[in-house]
């Protein structure tokens, strides 16, 4: 919690933890409404409440007059105070970094690029260190309210101690980037695996607010999936959770790169799409823009490719409501600047392997920009000042 | 909580069921432990336990002598009296019904078996009445503390209500089974999926005591799979979860009965695999035990199905893995009984499909008496009394 706040204020449940996450996520709550919520008595409310105010996250709107019968005293309820403290996010990807300034309820307020031309971990943090001086830039608002900044890149994560153990792409093992990071730019730092920090954002501040159990499935040269069930995000016994891009859904299909056989990404992955349609067209130097090119303008064969990753996407998919049922799933990543040619094929092939009522759960399926990327990492940051 | 408890004595969050389970999940458990897990005062569990020990759930076990410097008091674990209370439990398959008497540690006491010629609601009913009166008949313990009945049989359930939406096998649609089988007993009842059910059996009395995260995959006639995530069994927003059978694992694979093409059940189910045994052998009239014992005899053709069965059960178990990162997986169920002829080729198929460090969560393979199932919904019944 809140490192301003004396801990040993709060014995028992962390309950300003509940109350300040419930008003945060959630908006507006009555002190009736929370205790009802938490399980907590109203006096133990107020009391949670009172530092959290003191402090200026919170504060407490005009009390609404209620209306109807048996309507009690007027409620008053406590809202977040959303420029009390500021979040930068930055999304590390192979060629570039992307970061914003977020607000208390990842409202983006600012935003900045810079290229990345080399993978070495001291480059990397140097362009970081530039981005986030370009964000300060950038950013109207007050900075010495901001204290934190949130890091995302795909591969393996430890968040807890803010370690890099594995980047595929950045060829990294064993960075410990969040101690690095805050060294470079005297903030206090996360890192969070890039997926995981886009399924954060959505189930605090997007669709899956309030959701028990939701998925988020990007699509693009890594096919992957963060996972909230009962609640909490999925993260894995051994490390590893929501690599819906290696699920076999072909068991003749091609050899992956992860020595498995038929996975969703040796069919719908970026690189898959490509190398099938270079094979098709007989074109060795076919780049994924021009085999989408020549799929939207009718080629037949390269229609096929991506009828064919849909279809797998789709399988994957119906395997995560399956499996674990989710309230809805969001299919994003850059790979849907495809959208169009995807769709359908995600949609048929979903319905068609979805179990029963499964094939009930809403799927919304919608192109995403870095910048999100980048407010997933804000928001990884935002919830490590509130649930440490 | 327990009905003779008068609810208004625990204000906010239900600290009596959470110490009690506690305690019967994990063993002696001293006050201080208590306390300190579960984030409540000395107070708090003291006054919160007063009444469970007062009804004779709990009894405090004589003090233990620390030892070593900076010992306190002397501890006074807390333990269930498992001979508190008895539950019955039944599973009902198609042909047959399998009952158990448990104590409330879920050790089975007694069991008994009777046939089910007739899969009429009335028939049904009437042949759990009997058995519950051979398994009052054959318990040598107190009769007037059995109160509760659990019943387990596949298909969608709702444990709330005690309504069999949908059983495949029965032929039932909508059935108030919880209600009728109440009315029929005299005892309170609960009904639940029977894979759920095994799952809460391992979860609070079995290999999975204690994880946050855990699964069950059970083999046989339907492949199922009841999991555990976040601590929590999943139920699946849409009413469906763990149907790790209809699962994609070979996109050119047969069409399933679920409307879906190369779901697991339509390679490894029992139905699936006699039919493709017949086809291998050209015996219209194959049983499954035959075809196990082609297999064991060494017939080539016949081996090549459970091969394929064991690999698709595999790639399903991967699938697990890679989602929701169990912190271990059961594989078991009547399936099972061909044991031999599956396991190799499920750790294979695994092996190589589990993707990084979830290859690292372990499997236990093993066959599972039908007195196991009955003592999961035993299991639910124990859960009904400390979780209502
Ligand atoms: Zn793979
Ligand atoms: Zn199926």
């Amino acid at each position: 919690m809140f490192p301003e706040i004396d801990a040993g204020a709060f014995s028992g449940p962390p309950a300003a933890t509940a109350i300040f996450t419930t008003v945060l996520t959630e908006g507006p709550v009555s002190r009736v409404a929370l205790a009802r919520r938490l399980g907590l008595s109203s006096a133990a409310v107020t009391k949670a409440a009172r530092p959290l105010i003191d402090l200026g996250y919170l504060h407490e709107l005009a009390a609404t007059e209620r209306s109807g019968p048996g309507a009690g005293r007027p409620a008053s309820p406590l809202a977040v105070r959303a420029e009390r403290e500021f979040f930068l996010g930055v999304k590390i990807t192979a060629d570039e970094v992307i970061g914003v300034v977020c607000d208390l309820r990842a409202q983006v307020q600012a935003s900045a690029r810079r290229p990345l031309d080399d993978p070495d971990v001291d480059a990397v943090l140097t362009e970081v260190g530039r981005l986030t001086d370009d964000l300060f830039g950038a950013f109207p608002g007050d900075r010495t309210r901001v204290h934190r900044l949130g890091l995302a890149l795909s591969g393996d994560i430890d968040r807890s101690t803010g370690l890099v153990r594995y980047s595929p792409f950045l060829h990294w093992r064993d960075v410990p980037l969040g101690r690095l990071a805050a060294q470079r730019t005297g903030l206090t730092v996360t890192v969070e695996n890039d997926v995981k920090a886009l399924t954060a954002a959505e189930h605090w501040f997007g669709e899956g607010v309030g959701a028990e159990s939701f998925a988020l499935v990007t699509v693009g040269t890594g096919i992957g999936c963060g996972l909230v069930v009962n609640g909490r995000l999925v993260s894995g016994s051994h490390g590893v959770a929501g690599e819906i891009g290696h699920l076999t859904v072909d068991a003749t299909g091609p050899d992956c790169h992860c020595g498995g056989r038929g996975c969703v990404e040796s069919i719908a992955g970026t690189d898959a799409i490509v190398a099938q349609a270079r094979h098709r067209t007989g074109r060795p130097d076919l780049t994924i823009a021009e085999a989408v090119g020549l799929a939207r303008a009718g080629h037949e064969e390269v229609r096929r490719v991506f009828t064919r990753a849909g279809g797998a996407i789709g399988c994957a998919i119906a395997a995560v409501a399956n499996l674990v049922g989710p309230t809805r799933i969001v299919v994003s990543g850059e790979g849907l600047a495809a959208y169009d040619l995807f769709d359908s094929h995600i949609r048929t092939s979903f319905e068609r392997q979805a179990f029963g009522a499964a094939a009930r759960c809403p799927l919304s399926i919608r192109p995403l920009p870095f910048e999100e990327w980048a407010r997933g990492a804000a928001a990884v940051s935002i919830q490590s000042l509130v649930v440490p």
